[in-house]
């Protein structure tokens, strides 16, 4: 039986094997992922982003012990429990691995559960191997059923832009304290907010982080901000409020205790509202358009970086770079001599 | 006169706007940044990161205003006034250049001098478009006769490591109470740094932020960490502490509370120790040559794209992809079938 086979059968070692050659980038790796392409596109991609203190990691345990819940913790009687796959990837750790600390927090929490599976990625070269990989793992857990895959970066960076492209609902989590500087709260960031999550939502502070986030929402999407929300910890009503023409997605704020489960069934509901809305709206369609167009942009760079390398001699490249060592050469220049030989 | 001319003899204008040619990688301005290339190499390039909140800003400008004194902060008598070129880097800010607010801020702080410029510089692409742009724009305040060049990062992600491939010295800011956080602290930034700063030092908690740091550096860096160090706000002597036989770099913790100016210049000094260090050390010219094939291979990456792009069209590309979409070809598949026609 092949790898690919025994991991759409189910086989957890099948997976964790699979995972650690996509990887590495090896050539049974690559064609495992092709052999299981056909089944991906089911799984529903979940990002969560924020800066480091917003407690993370924390909500995302909460949230997938929520999506395990027999009866769903969206409050929807209908749903049945997912098998949720985790991705953490820690794009600051490309030497030590810091990703393994958290992972082993996080092990504690939800190990033992079947329905759930872990993996934690460090960077180990280049953004854009981390980037490749990433896009290959989660391919794995999708073809391999679990049904939602959620994928975690740590930092405030570009990171947090390619998790936008990478997934159908991004989540960016602030925390009370973090939002008062002027560098915390970045346009950009929220952009890519599909829900926002505040999280230690009882600590001091809670009202202005809310009221900092509602004003730069408004600020970036005046026409969305018609209506206004208004919530609580308790009963955060999740009010999606799509203008009748034209569907419009209006990024939820979600407070949450994350320790005490406090708010998780909310963002639960407001995420399943997310999922609703991309289905009816066509979006879903065109961000996974997006997302694999991203994947095969990225590949084609990598196989044409490797095809040239494969081109020219070592000799040759070493000395162009040596020219430019001495600032006789300019980089454009060097590359424009490297390219045409 | 040319434009990278009028930039030699110190024309701010004429730099000003080489830096939106570069931005925008026009044939001018790649022109120019060639021309300029050989009087490059001379800027000490300081590399300021770390997550938000911890007042990266206000320490960046008090760190300007320090390098701009008659005599230097940094104690030295020996020291003249530098010119000082600030390249604010925000790859969170994809979308609207959030990068705006905050230059707001700085510009009233450090206007009216002109031994100092100041360039905010939001991705308009990707991250490697960004990258190259930032070295770009790097090049060209070193050439134009700026001595240091603080490049500021927003984030804790990769972008963190990008800088400490660009810098020469490389300062991570921490800030008491952010800390706590097993994500707050990654192993994985501190190992670029090459100076520690905690920033916000009379804020509570700056006991533990301290201590958390140390016992990350010394997991780290087992090995450089044979003696203590111990120092506080008002007396933050920085030791290097170099073995005699192979000399090494201890990366210093400095306390700031930057709106009051204090501890800057125990940083100032630190950052000239690093200076000597890396020139002592031969590594001054192993971080130029790295940085100059980073950039190099990024330039490669961009070239050969673009030159596969004009050699194939624009049909078969979408058709290729259209396969994809339906799942009947996988990426690693396409990118096959794309690179070989």
């Amino acid at each position: 039986m092949s790898l690919a086979e025994s991991v759409l059968q189910g086989n957890r070692l099948a997976l964790a094997r699979l995972l650690t050659q996509i990887e590495s980038e090896t050539p049974e790796g690559i064609a495992a992922l092709s052999e299981l392409f056909p089944y991906t596109g089911q799984a529903h991609l979940i990002g969560v982003t924020g800066a480091p203190g917003t407690g993370k990691s924390s909500l995302v345990n909460q949230l997938a012990r929520c999506f395990r819940q027999p009866v769903a913790c969206d409050g929807n009687e209908a749903s049945e429990p997912c098998r949720v796959g985790v991705v953490a990837v820690d794009p600051s750790s490309p030497f030590s691995g810091g990703a393994i600390l958290g992972d082993r927090v996080r092990m504690r929490d939800l190990a033992g559960d079947p329905g759930v599976f872990i993996r934690s990625m460090a960077s180990r070269g280049s953004l854009g191997g981390l980037a490749r990989a990433t896009a290959g793992v989660v391919q794995a857990l999708d073809a391999a059923g679990y049904q939602v895959v959620i994928i975690e970066t740590v930092g405030a960076g570009q990171s947090e832009v390619d998790i936008a492209r990478l997934a159908h609902t991004t989540l960016v989590i602030e925390a009370p304290g973090l939002g008062d500087d002027i560098q915390a709260i970045k346009a950009g960031i929220l952009e890519i907010a599909d829900v926002l999550v505040i999280n230690k939502a009882d600590h001091a502070g809670v009202e202005a982080t809310e009221r900092a986030l509602r004003s730069m929402l408004q600020l970036g999407h005046p026409s969305r901000y018609e209506v206004q929300h208004h919530r609580s910890v308790e009963s955060s009503a999740l009010a999606a409020a799509p203008v009748q023409d034209s569907p419009m997605w209006v990024p939820p704020i979600c407070l949450t205790v994350a320790p005490e489960g406090k708010g998780i069934g909310e963002l639960a509901r407001a995420i399943a509202e997310h999922r609703q809305f991309l289905h009816t709206s066509g979006e879903w369609q065109q961000r996974e358009h997006s997302r694999l167009r991203a994947e095969i942009d990225l590949l084609l760079g990598q196989m044409l970086m490797r095809r040239w390398q494969g081109s020219v001699s070592q000799d040759r490249y070493q000395a162009v770079l040596d020219e430019v060592f001495r600032h006789s050469l300019s980089p454009w220049q060097a590359v424009s001599q490297l390219i045409t030989c």
